[in-house]
């Protein structure tokens, strides 16, 4: 492969410029030549294609957001849409596409493969709920931008002596609640891979105060399970009495510089996802498992180890779904001030 | 005097812990006995009054909120509550009080001060809508604050080519929205000292994308204008067609550790309001002007320089009320990107 | 005046973006034209000169360092070089220049005005050093990233109970020493403005360990008094036992994104130069006393309010010399730790 | 086992007062109780030993240092020191003890183990060299900081034009150079696991300058193989020509609140190394491998998976000594800024 071309695509995650950087310069050292794609999907589509070299992306390693910009395209889910792509991608002498994103942006690299078109998935979001990785590129300084939040939120609710319950992203992982949670030791961590009822909730609120006697009491609840403002209704419901706020920081957790972490898992997947298109392998997506920077077919069958699979009507299978470790959720209730 | 006591009142902000410091330091060096009350005028009524030394306020310089707790507490502005404050603070032999805090806590020390009880208030609240001081202790931080979290939202704001309408606190007083605006260079500013109109509003929003051809906008509001919801409402009602997202992380501005400025003005304002009490003088507010540490009567004439004055009807007129300073808000129109 | 131009000078300090910026967006208001040089001085006369507009100053306002790049320049000492730079600047139509920078800087730009050609200055330099104004562009920023290091260096103290001589920036002010100092809550704070003795030192170290039993102890240290090794070396001479370490942060205090005050300060001044140049007015430097944006003569007489004088032998006397504030540094002795 | 101890020895690292609250709370949990030593093992022979409650780990999680305080002690390599330590251990009917720290606190683990006294490891230390572990409590915080100064310092090396080698910690393993290097984009990292020669170093150096047209340098430089100020002497030997500066912002690696990844790893190793102290098992180190906690002997031999084995003339063998990954630093090769 002598050409290839990059994109972001889905919600912006901390460390999507320094996996762009890594496709690019990988690419230069491999001996290939690199596109930019702006604006996802949407951009391949309307061609917003054009040439990088190795000096377009010096000084973006360390920004938060991406620099490619990313959009919502739902037309991309049609064939007319895929095949207009693809006919883009081919006007500018394009051979294979390295896509950096959620689980969106996987169906989309799945479907170009499937026409004939190497593409290969990066992991990209903050939610770390993509199948085919420990982590996702951005979870790290996400969790890290929220125990900066709720360290502040802290100060205000030991000086008042209240209750707050805060949400905090993760449609379908709870992870971020749940590593937030366990580095500031919450009170109580509330997931969606977890059962819980309001009665224990407001049991465990009423012990901190009138046993421990406590001054505060940090809920962190996943925006999956619901929101900050009914989980207070519900506190309410089952006879919460404690002076109770709910507040939601999560529109400032996509943004910041990328910790360490998420630089070094931006560069090393980055740099695997152009190895594999240099050997003209598409249809993967790469992630890091155990440490070992790995690649798993995108569609095919579990025994595959792909990480989804076509049902026969048509509906698509997550094989292995992501859950957040509820070892750590059992390790931080160990881990509570008690008496 | 030999013996005063200090208390934390109204919506805890960054520094107060650097302002009770100087004030239980300054005391013990002018060879005065020094009390701490917890959970404010509640905790003076209730008798949470306990005795204080030089060691009870180390490590507590850099910290965010208010170790002495802080708590809402109306009954105070009864002739009842403030009789049984004093009482409690007699019955440890206190002689003189000082209140950091903002508007209801210098009403309270004004009210002691009447009956006999010297206070002296120092200015504490991240709105810096109080009045006899250019700047409050907290409001430094919260705009540093602030703007940390703006920047992570302008990620997102650049990366998905969005509009973003940002509210800040500030009921009174536009400072917050209005020095954070400026810092992150706002392409808009809207505050409660200043006119404007939605159709204005969404031209600017226009010219931005269709103009400059810059993929995104950030417009600051304060929360003294109305709520960011029904700024979005607004602006669609006068033909913004622009993507926009309203988000509010008022929440976190409280918090925090307090900035360099912060905790020197602190240092100041708590030094000076113990000399103050140590020479017999109350019914004060200390606060800083040009750079120089100034107080003035709570409650007197405008002729002698008081923050109140108390009109014939009872009501209470604030003298010179503050406002922000619009000379800045002209200076960022002026410095705004244009063609 | 038509047409500006605008330079950083001397080391760099955060904020000089953001002057830069409003220098450029303030002259396009006023219906200016502007350019940049490169490299200070040395860049007016290789002719790194370059035409600017609005946009060439977008994402600049947070970031730390100078994008025009500074560089020391000795030549510029020479009436050769003057005439020179003016010829540079003639020869692209300029008429007067904005130079940001610390003295040296203002040298530069009293010359080019004795030479008939309109220069101001802008005070920018970490050290607070600069005669005419109350806080130079960078001060808050360093004294802000000065105590997150002592932050960390303080951790270390406590867990291995040691004394740390903390030695800081500023040559011939102790401002950042003093600042830094009282935002900490050191133990002892050295500078150049105030005599010590090693024999005084190191009796307050013994203070702290054997009648207060703290087990650290923080001493600031100016750099312009001398160096941490050879202070360590006069605690030792003077009977220090202690375990005593000598460290030096200064190399990271110059960079980083200017703070909120930093950021105002460098709009107001870049501003103001601007209107003065318009006005056809130079050999000014700009400056911030009592919070009010002031101007000065850059030489002159006393009575002039000039900040330098010529004397008669050809010697430059400094009026009014900048001094760091020696009631902060009674205010912090006076809030230490004591029983 | 009914009653364990806990000490903290070695250097500090940001992460050990997290993995105090896990043994103290992990324990209390178990049904145990805990006992705190203070000074390390200097403090366990002086009895400095302290019964500890679930509160009195309350509020340490997030703060660097450590609050049992660290002490270097040779003393106890010898059997009389180790034998007054277990002696003192015994006073207070304590069982087992867990020892948080780097090499030396290990051996001090194996040593107790030898007399009948089980001693459990924890790697605490910012240099990641501890064998048996892939990460060591600490070492994510230490180069998140070190990145925070890199990028300060850079922001000089920019606004000069100059080249910069930057000395970061690390005797024995070049972890954090490496890390931190790649996690900037460093154009050059010198690690002792790696051979250099000063004339490629002053190449790549006049590379950036003459066919990059960059305008500055960074090397990261570990401490285990030279000093900043010995390596720049080198490349002016090799033939330097640029302006170069060596800096050293060691000193405040050490402190500083720990990140999200050292605060979890440090739950989950207190933890585990209380669950084996209360099988009664001793004489091993936890550590992470592959993202699973495991535990290893101290002593024995390779085969055993031992960390250390004692050769026949006395001397002690590590096994599989830790190095710093090679793939990265290729991998930084790789990314490099080039035409």
């Amino acid at each position: 492969m002598k050409r290839i071309a990059v994109l972001t695509s889905g919600g912006d995650a901390p460390g999507m410029n320094a996996a762009v950087r890594a496709v690019v310069r990988k690419a230069i050292y491999e001996g290939m030549e690199v596109y930019g794609i702006r604006h996802g999907y949407a951009g391949m589509v309307n061609d917003e294609i054009f040439p990088m070299d190795s000096a377009s992306v010096g000084n973006i390693l360390s920004r938060g957001g991406t620099f490619l910009c990313s959009a919502r395209y739902p037309e991309f889910a049609t064939l007319e849409g895929q095949m207009k792509g693809i006919e883009q991608l081919k006007k500018h002498g394009i051979e294979g596409v390295v896509v950096i994103g959620g689980d969106g942006s996987y169906h989309g690299a799945m479907r170009l493969t499937e026409h004939g078109f190497p593409a290969v998935g990066i992991p990209g979001t903050i939610d770390n709920d993509i199948v085919g990785t420990d982590y996702t590129i951005g979870f790290d300084t996400a969790v890290s931008t929220a125990i900066d939040a709720i360290d502040k939120i802290r100060d205000t609710a030991f000086s008042h002596g209240r209750t707050f319950v805060i949400e905090l992203m993760g449609r379908n992982a709870g992870d971020i609640a749940l590593w937030a949670g366990m580095a500031i030791g919450a009170d109580q961590i509330i997931i969606p891979e977890e059962e819980f009822t309001f009665e224990e909730v407001v049991e465990k609120v009423n012990y901190t105060y009138d046993v421990l006697k406590k001054g505060h009491h940090i809920i962190i609840l996943a925006e999956g399970v619901m929101s900050a403002e009914k989980f207070v209704e519900g506190m309410k419901a089952a006879g919460n009495k404690t002076e109770v706020r709910a507040v939601n920081p999560s529109h400032i957790l996509r943004g910041g510089n990328p910790t360490v972490h998420d630089r070094l898992l931006a560069a090393r997947l980055g740099a695997r996802a152009v190895e594999l298109l240099k050997e003209g392998r598409g249809g993967l997506a790469v992630g890091i498992r155990n440490e070992q920077v790995v690649e798993s077919p995108i569609l095919g069958t579990a025994e595959e180890g792909a990480l989804f699979t076509l049902a026969e009507d048509g509906s698509i299978i997550v094989n292995n779904p992501h859950k957040a470790d509820l070892k750590l959720a059992e390790l931080n209730r160990q881990l509570q001030h008690r008496l």
